[in-house]
């Protein structure tokens, strides 16, 4: 079968054939959704996840999950001792993390803020890409529901592209590697409905900030993601140790 | 004494007291210089130094040796395994390094460029900086002598900069951390006067591409050292297993 068709048959864009695409994926939801979005224009995708002393490690083998079920061509899980730094409390152990309500969550920079963690991120996502020779490099940011995080705002994505194309080799070949972050004007119920027509495996998405064997549903990622799932009118498929009320 | 006095004592300039500064020391010149500008200024020295699979690892005996001549508070040798990606004859062991005419050296993209390394180093930089909230990530980048090197250019730090400023805590506040490269613009000879001056151990530093018991005397990096040198009119206190004629 040619190519053309092998695109037509999957419904994939034959444009981004062959084109690479590094993906970021934590093991959550925005990541997971992002990296479905990309496989879904044609992109091979190349995941690349980070061992940085999170509590929740269970994140990782979700990431290599997702992953697989993204047909990677390769998941690369990269050690970065960022807890080496502290300084949040998602990897220092002296801070526990505070519950919020839902209302009051994004209108300030939260405990669990890791410091210039997207760029660090994009910024190995980048290395990767020039060894690659791939066209993007995919973050799961999201503006919506993480208006607490300065790294998650539009702006931000566009000053790193600007950079980007003024670091790489490709940037000054004149074929920039895209930064794309695809969900990144999405609130979080449009991300699960985008996820829930791309088949994302959800059951094996983890969000919790809380390392527990269940996710805990009181910290902010759980109810932000109890929340959207809710308003998109699905059910969670992972199991919760608790509830809110209003779920 | 206070601090005031003690600054005078020393030199130092009165305003910068307190200040943090996140230093990138490689254990090259450019890096060594750069901390000791910044040291002279009155900040307080942070030292960063990474060790990411390079041939050349003497440079991080180097880089300790420079950071407690600074009076460095603390030196972290943060590991990255870049060497995962491949991609450069500094990380790739199947790559030789070549060897170039003195005149040829800067035309071209290099194939000792790391992808992305200034992006990624800068990053983690910042990471530390925001966690220190300190004011400042210093790095030893030069415009005139690797102009074949895309993130050594002036435009590319403005970039970096505008992209920090969206990506921090310290941003977002109006307290931007500066991203500063202090011999951007200088020549290496300008470079070595600088240090001169201020009292680097240049008998400390390596810029060796070939990890050897002594300085090849042949890559591009001993090169452009020797010729710094050699216009500084100054002698190179290292030792070489071999010596250009024009030397």
């Amino acid at each position: 079968m040619d190519k053309a068709r092998e695109c037509q048959k999957h419904g994939k864009a034959f444009g981004n054939m062959g084109k690479k695409a590094v993906c970021l994926i934590s093991g959550g939801i925005d990541s997971a959704v992002s990296t479905f979005i990309v496989k879904d224009k044609g992109y091979e995708i190349y995941a690349l996840s980070f061992d940085y002393g999170q509590h929740h490690s269970k994140e990782l083998s979700c990431a290599e999950h997702i992953a697989k079920a993204a047909d990677a061509q390769r998941h690369i899980i990269f050690p970065l001792e960022l807890h080496r730094f502290g300084g949040s409390a998602l990897v220092d152990d002296l801070s526990p993390i505070e519950n919020h309500d839902i209302n009051d969550i994004g209108r300030t920079i939260p405990s669990t803020y890791v410091p210039a963690r997207n760029t660090v991120f994009l910024s190995i996502g980048l290395a990767h890409a020039e060894t690659l020779d791939a066209d993007a490099v995919v973050i799961g940011a999201t503006a919506a529901d993480y208006a607490g995080y300065p790294d998650c705002r539009p702006e931000y994505i566009q000053a790193y592209q600007q950079m980007a194309d003024l670091a790489t080799k490709r940037g000054v070949e004149g074929r920039s590697v895209t930064i794309d972050a695809p969900v990144l004007a999405l609130s979080k119920a449009e991300i699960i409905r985008t996820g829930l027509k791309l088949n994302v495996p959800f059951a094996s998405t983890w969000s919790c900030y809380r390392g527990q064997q269940q996710a805990c549903g009181t910290c902010d990622s759980c109810l932000l993601r109890l929340k959207g799932f809710k308003e998109a009118n699905a059910k969670d498929p992972i199991q919760y140790a608790a509830l809110p009320d209003w779920y």
